[in-house]
């Protein structure tokens, strides 16, 4: 089986996280000039782990394995949330690299390959999994005439013209050389720390739905109007809010979440009955069946609050993503791999986050691994990884690759 | 009794209208060059009602009444809210000239005379009360020192020094000249409109208190947060709200009101668990009983949720204003007029607005009159008043003028 060596796989993740570097974390948007240097290394140290790699005019970094035996596509993406975290995304690429090497300097995977990449702009600053869909064939060149930076507004065709990469070209797919696709991940949550365990097993990437929900009443003068006059748009919300926690306990699956993240009542002020609210409730789920059976349930409360007055309550889905499953025998050779070498330290779940992954899955089988996120924490300069957990993740997800190649 | 002229009083109102005009409303915040313009204005219409009028060191136009017969301290206020109505103040001032005139014009009230104020800043641009707090002595040097423009950080003595008033005296209240202080407003309200009357004879103008209420919890990645773990501030928050309605109705008095106008979620981003999350409640009520006994019901949810967690719950009382009760005797005098004027047309009811009036209750016997504000509409440029309900409540305003000065 292929040796992964800790040390150097620990030295290039440190190296990497120097590019953008932000207190104890990185901040290395795509396309930034911390993420253009760190896709230039990203070259360079594939080359040295002997695959032909370049950016190509998406800004993904691929480095494809010299021969043509059966192929494992390996990665994940070296851009970052602002003031991120230093291993999302940049441990899934290390990963892909130190595999590569280890492959190369093990006479025992003869004729085996990985071909690595480094998605652009998977955190979506221009748009979502901008390098992976653009891989899979899945991003039309209007749409990216169309994209802009969500913050500054900075067109992604001058994004791209800055980083060099203006007319070339964008590398595709070849479903056919690939076994399938192998993705590394920290976890982002606490159910492996909370379980104590150190490999996650991938089952499927949630579906992700939201719906906007509208409450319109009176905006009056909170000293001037009698309770018995009013149409108070923040008191429906609320009773609202209640009402869809309540219900969507009763109703949730055991990997369900669902979250009202964002209030805005209008006008917002200490002496005005708020004349308008919205929420966004966001629901989760790897099954289709509870997400709908839960989506359904907040319709029905919303067009029951609307009935029952006094303010009229409005609901529509703002964004949709359906679940993806992961592939069954390749989450079966990262089991084997963890089971051989953590024991009973890994267990199966569902990814709550999206990954390029459910974009490849669409290609190809795919799969994922995870190790534990310290205390959970996600997109802040603070999250991190034990070093015995980094090194024990490369090592599982280099078996498991080896295995999925021989399968 | 004092005849007030209908049309002179709607052409006079019409005319101060054009000073700061937006809309069908008025844009005349204090110290706004409109602002100012209006006071020049009003300064001359006192002059030609026969009163000695000028504008003193805060802003406040003040007409004297000759003589040194009992006197009545009448008038409201001519600044406005942003984009505000065109009546809110300024008619309570115009009442007051055209009641200066009617005295003058009827021999009958020789002898008896008004002096006509227009506070200035009674909506709090720099400070709260700005003007009647500084006649009636209740308004420090150093005070105006601190106070700044609410939005543009403007300081007030800047604001005073443009309006030519640098080291022009402050007037004063000698208490011993009046018999006590009458002031008309709009309701701002709905109630009189709701229950077809014309009058409203204030009993009290209501305390508030307002709670800050703040939850403190985990911030967490709305994905991989399972729900087991999270301590989410937003639902704390809205079950709270939930609370809070539930118990202040079952302890509300007839005329209590409660609101939570401000909620705010940190981060307030649809795929983050809330980790803070903050409300402002406000109460309202004319009897002190009351307010104290919602806003301990309100502590006591508080406490209570912070101990059931998962989330930290602490309540702070951020501002507060205690009830002031008006003049029965003034009250009786309004009561008399509006029974002789508009027959069953009136109802005692207390403010629920702040008013000039609970800062001259301090220092003397004020009373209050309300004319009905067309769909409750208040603070925007579409508030109105019909012009029959105007003429009405100037000549009860006279009637009780004059029984107040010959009791």
């Amino acid at each position: 089986m292929p040796a992964i060596d800790g040390s150097r796989l620990i030295g290039d993740l440190r190296e990497l996280a120097g590019f953008g570097r932000y207190r104890t974390g990185v901040h290395r948007p795509a396309f930034s000039d911390a993420d253009l240097a760190a896709r230039r290394w990203l070259v360079q140290r594939m080359a040295d782990a002997g695959l032909d790699a370049a950016v190509d005019g998406i800004g993904n970094v691929i480095g494809r394995a010299a021969g043509d035996g059966p192929r494992l596509l390996v990665g994940s993406h070296s851009d970052t949330q602002p003031h991120g975290g230093w291993l999302d995304g940049a441990m899934g690429v290390v990963y892909g690299i130190e595999l590569a090497r280890a492959m190369r300097d093990d006479p025992a995977c003869r004729g085996l390959g990985v071909d690595v990449a480094s998605w652009q702009d998977e955190e979506g600053h221009y748009t979502s999994f901008l390098g992976s869909r653009s891989f899979a064939g899945l991003l039309a060149e209007d749409e990216i005439d169309r994209a802009r930076h969500r913050d500054d507004g900075v067109p992604l065709r001058e994004a791209i013209a800055r980083a060099g990469l203006a007319g070339v070209p964008r590398a595709r797919l070849d479903a056919a050389r690939y076994r399938g696709y192998l993705e590394a991940h920290i976890e982002q949550g606490a159910v492996l720390e909370s379980g104590r365990r150190r490999i996650g097993v991938v089952t499927a990437i949630v579906g992700i739905v939201v719906y906007r929900v509208t409450f319109a009443g009176d905006q009056n003068h909170a000293g001037t109007t009698p309770m018995r006059l009013r149409r108070d748009a923040g008191v429906a919300l609320t009773a609202f809010c209640n009402e869809v926690h309540r219900e969507l306990a009763e109703l949730a699956g055991p990997a369900t979440v669902w979250t009202i993240g964002r209030i805005v009542l209008t006008p917002n002020a200490p002496s005005v009955v708020p004349g308008r609210a919205e929420l966004l409730l966001q629901i989760r789920d790897p099954s289709l069946a509870i997400m709908e059976t839960l989506g359904a349930a907040a319709i029905r409360l919303a067009e029951a609050a609307d009935r029952a007055g006094p303010c009229r309550v409005a609901i529509e889905r703002a964004s949709y993503t359906e679940p993806v499953a992961m592939d069954e025998p390749i989450a079966a050779a990262i089991e084997g791999a963890a089971a051989r070498r953590a024991g009973r330290g890994w267990m199966r779940m569902p990814s709550g986050a999206g990954h390029d992954a459910q974009i490849l899955a669409r290609r190809m089988p795919a799969g994922m691994l995870f190790v534990p996120s310290i205390g959970g924490v996600s997109h802040h300069y603070t999250e991190d990884t034990a070093e015995d957990d980094i090194v024990l993740g490369c090592q599982v997800f280099a078996d498991a690759a080896e295995a999925i190649l021989r399968s």
